[in-house]
């Protein structure tokens, strides 16, 4: 930095360009502990991490900004945060705990050098929540920030929970918050910045994570992220076990908090349960209502069939919650 | 599409939008063969990967549209196809041998459907190529077309080939192509579309896969994809390991085809050798020159210091291949 106007309170802040990509990955991963299961960490060609199970889950999502978040709704941190925990839901969704995370970040040359790092503190703290490890990634100029995360994880010796076991006669349950994110979105959307429970939780997701390996020590025959809606996916486990599902509304938590904020907007916080999305619960099924486990909640039957229904018909209110925008 | 208008040959193409997420990834997996070590494919919220080692090497690399590939230079197939030989090259360059990938994929709502399949053709082109298979990915709505992919490799009982082993006393070697890409790139950025084999070596890069392996059986010291550049990669070396590195120009193999695109466009063809990127050869270090494989080609010597020297002397030519524009 030039002296005379490094003294400059007038000065721009220090981009990622100023930086370089080689600075920015020394920054971001300087001094961070790694778990056990990082054998080699970041900084050559590949990252190796131990998979004793002899598998490897893995799971590649992509947030893009404008789309899946925007910076004056979330702070940076917020934004690297939901990015790392959207992945590992995905690594607990097949019963399996996350162990590794890899990032590519594309961002433009401008971007402030001190958002490229709190993303990547944001990162690291959701990893370390779950005990895994960012081992890698890669930095490079865009002309939008698009954040792309790889989550590894371990079976631990059992068998991946997959979307199409579901049976006949199975219950379906669900662990983690529905309808929260929903929430959240709608007060952001009338540009209200409270209650900041759920703002929080569209901000930044509180996936189950130890919830997928328990559900899979259970027995689940089948299990989901909650990412687009509670009915939308448990129609992917529809159509992948062949079976149909009811849930049976009393039977859904709606929370009072919801109830307090949907009545405020003039909204449905039972409609927020049912089909909001980015909340990244669990929802698997059992093979016996005595199966399921601790902490899941039942909320409805696997039939015969080949549907998604509410309390016995189709639902109404539409079940899309839409990515691609 | 509506029938009176599926007709029409001034119908627009169908677009990514048009097909959406699901259905893209319907489109470009169906069908395809997965290799023994793909254990569940893609599909389900995460894919499961054989890791018999006990151990997984896992990298990631992003690509920008404008950045690292201009489509009016590349068709969409080759770009696929660069996308993920870049990646297998930071497995091969462990030692290992890659087994996955995993493909998060931005693009514009109206990019025709066609550029995705495209690309999606080029990468399992590829992938096949090394017997990897495509596990899994994501696609999403951005501004412009940012390809992040993650590879995964096995290293098959043995120790990964780092870039911090390099000890003075030792050779070094390379196997690949080198300065290719660099003079393909000069070609297109002077509006010239051939000779095809520099242009071709541009578009797509032949990074010696088994070359990695097979320098790990031999006793390699270090091994370093070269993306940057030999001089510059070398330096990651030296740095890595504590060392100097001389480079030796007459033993540093410069093609005559390279020699003679150079010469048509007033260019240094050895300047393109020694400095340009994205051919993604290998460079490793040996422990004696016997133990430099069949196909590998000293170039060097590792001694006491911290430099990387030509002939003894600093390059005057600058060693930076800038992939942050």
């Amino acid at each position: 930095m030039d002296g005379d106007r490094g003294a400059s309170p007038h000065d721009r802040s220090e981009t990622v360009a100023d930086v370089g990509e080689f600075g920015l990955i020394g920054r971001v991963t300087a001094g961070r502990a790694q778990p056990p299961t990082t054998l080699l960490g970041p900084g050559d060609d590949a990252a190796v991490v131990a998979a004793a199970d002899g598998r490897v889950v893995a799971s590649t999502d992509v947030l893009v900004e404008g789309v899946h978040f925007r910076l004056d709704w979330s702070t940076p941190e917020h934004v690297g945060q939901k990015a790392i925990a959207v992945n590992m839901a995905d690594i607990a969704a097949m019963g399996a705990v996350p162990t590794a995370l890899l990032v590519g970040l594309a961002c433009p040359k401008a971007t402030d050098a001190a958002v490229a790092e709190a993303l990547a503190a944001g990162m690291w703290k959701e990893a370390v929540r779950a005990g895994a490890g960012l081992v890698g990634g890669d930095v490079v100029g865009a002309d939008q920030i698009v954040i792309s995360v790889t989550a590894l994880g371990d079976l631990q010796g059992r068998a991946p929970v997959t979307r199409g076991g579901a049976m006949p006669g199975d219950v379906v349950a669900v662990a983690g918050r529905l309808g929260w994110a929903a929430a959240g979105l709608a007060v952001l959307g009338r540009g209200f910045r409270s209650p900041v429970t759920v703002v929080g939780a569209y901000r930044v997701p509180d996936p189950p994570y130890a919830a997928g390996p328990q559900a899979s020590l259970a027995g689940a025959t089948a299990m989901i992220d909650v990412s687009d809606g509670l009915l939308a996916d448990l129609g992917h486990v529809a159509e992948e076990s062949n079976v149909a599902i009811d849930v049976r509304t009393d039977l859904v938590p709606v929370h009072q908090r919801l109830v307090e904020v949907a009545s405020a907007l003039g909204a449905d916080a039972r409609h927020w349960v049912l089909t909001g999305g980015e909340d990244h619960a669990l929802a698997a099924t059992f093979p016996e209502p005595a199966a399921v486990p601790e902490g899941w909640t039942t909320i409805g039957t696997v039939t015969r069939g080949n549907s998604v229904t509410v309390d016995g018909k189709p639902y109404e209110g539409g079940t899309g919650w839409q990515h691609w925008r």
